[in-house]
């Protein structure tokens, strides 16, 4: 599997023209070399594959690591790099920019005074934009895990509840249900606080009349789902059921819109289009949704701004949302995988206003 | 009291001699400002202070950052930084070169044309290498709330539990208890795991006669706490307890040890070579411990490489380890606060063998 990928990856070296890829980015490290640890360094060459990691996971690259020659050192990764003589015969060398820090960068270059070093950005993010079979499978199982815990807190969701306890009861059930861990910090956000688009769970009880956003995601075999709804407590205003509908009909019209060859900017239009229509269009403060894998975001951009057009086998999320200040939010986030004729919702949770 | 801190880090930038200091570590943008969010840049000059974050997190800053300018853009937060002349009538710029990607710097420096950019390290840790009151009360809550979880889990675990299973628990109990949330991936290791010293909960069942390693902790106001314990399941060999009570020994010769004044690689050298002279030295494979506060790793590092004296009022944690591969692993980790004599153990967990 992650032989079929260095390959892959080694074409595009050939195509930059550039001798070897340091790859120092963890998801990008995991997707190549199969490597779950929190230490580590890449490189790949012409015909040559490194792997660089400390002493803690000794054993666990031993178990993990396959197709590279594996290094365990007690010094920095790029100085046991430059003691293996990773980069020998190489010159123009290629690093991975955005996940680089500039004192890494100094680093390198005092250790490989006299290679050609190149900044390079999404080269190995660029493979993993189209998703194998074997990815979407645990794509699927992180979405149907997602799911099912939605489906139980449910019950657990009542006037009273703590945002607190019902964001460490969603991160119990989803590893409970095997999923290797949350994908990013749960969000639960009730009330006013919903108007807040990345509120974290606070100690904050809920009350009756009140919207509850949750947003919440987790991982299997390292890729993440992720997955919003906004629950009404008890009865709302019918202001508040207006607004859910625009956002609803808006997620729907996108769902509707998707398919490979068109722009992301334009995806996004369609969401805020119809969210603008119905006049809340400066309430919607973000952009539609956003590549996911082994990034909870990733590429392909789904915003006003994005520059890229959908591929077949890219899978996104379709989350529009509408935010009043002091007042209430509402948000509805599906994760859909790009097919050649449109695209194939993985998330079955509901999408009705549900009134616990 | 982030006033005071911006005082002192202004001091630092005198001393430096530098205009401003850009800073792009969360963790320390949380320490000046008190934003907990997810994105956000500041700039501190001689007498400005400027605050950047994007439309996601609008009310959430107003609500938590004090003391600075604050702008919400839909930009780049560097570009908004150039847009709002952040840096205007400065010339020397520091930024922190281990919180700043390669592509982030070459931003900056597209943008600010004429500024000179120097790499700084550690300026905002520095300062929060002393904890004050305020700092150190958030840790004693963190870790207790840590400690009795570590009381409540010995109850649900016996020879069959999961260890994912129980790091789920582990971490549901310390958000009902109050925490924030994990400060990092429980780690549960049982039988030949505990020979990994990072091994993330899998999904194997504990048996008797194995070791079991608990490492975890969580965050209270943003700081950290750090524990790891060992306990027997059942009946362990007599080799078992003697590497366990060489560890028990050789952390308590440590505790025993640490003082302010003295240098960091001597308290790692009196728990080392303790389990040395015992015969394990080859299987205490990483350092005695590290800082901790806002980051679960922070200065000062105490290993055999670091370069800094300890200093009243830093926490660290004292872990030695003994790691048999294929066979076991026993870590015992507590947090301490150096004291102007010695230190403080805020851990209350037992540290006798306990068998399950």
């Amino acid at each position: 599997m992650t032989r079929h990928r260095v390959t892959r990856l080694r074409t595009t070296l050939r195509e930059r023209r550039l001798d070897a890829l340091l790859v120092s980015s963890l998801p990008n490290i995991r997707y190549l070399t199969g490597f779950t640890g929190s230490n580590a360094l890449c490189v790949f060459t012409a015909t040559g594959g490194f792997f660089l990691t400390d002493t803690r996971y000794r054993d666990q690259s031993r178990a993990e690591v396959i197709g590279v020659t594996r290094t365990v050192t007690t010094k920095t990764l790029a100085a046991a790099a430059a003691e293996r003589g990773c980069l020998d015969g190489c010159r123009r060398v290629g690093f991975e920019s955005h996940a680089t820090t500039y004192q890494q960068y100094r680093a390198l270059r005092a250790l490989f005074p006299r290679h050609s070093f190149r900044p390079t950005a999404d080269l190995v993010e660029d493979l993993a934009l189209v998703k194998d079979g074997r990815e979407l499978s645990c794509i699927r199982r992180a979405v149907a895990i997602t799911g099912q815990v939605f489906l139980d807190i449910l019950k657990v969701i009542h006037p009273g509840s703590r945002e607190s306890a019902v964001a460490a009861t969603i991160s119990y059930l989803q590893k409970m249900y095997g999923a290797e861990r949350d994908a990013f910090e749960t969000i639960v956000a009730s009330g006013p606080r919903g108007a807040l688009p990345h509120a974290h769970a606070s100690e904050q009880k809920m009350r009756s009349g009140e919207f509850v956003t949750l947003d919440f995601g987790c991982r299997v075999g390292g890729y993440a789902s992720d997955l919003t709804r906004t629950v009404a407590l008890g009865r709302v205003t019918r202001r508040m059921r207006d607004i859910y509908n625009i956002v609803r009909d808006a997620q729907a019209a996108a769902i509707a819109a998707a398919r490979p060859g068109m722009w992301a900017k334009d995806l996004d239009a369609v969401a805020r289009r119809h969210i603008t229509v119905a006049g809340y269009g400066k309430f919607f403060s973000h952009s539609l949704g956003h590549g996911l894998g082994l990034h909870v975001h990733e590429r392909p951009r789904v915003s006003m701004l994005s520059t890229e057009r959908l591929r077949s086998g890219s899978v996104i999320t379709i989350e529009p949302g509408i935010y009043i200040p002091g007042e209430c939010g509402v948000r509805i986030e599906d994760d859909v995988v790009l097919t050649p004729t449109g695209c194939e919702v993985l998330t079955t949770a509901p999408k009705e206003l549900l009134t616990l």
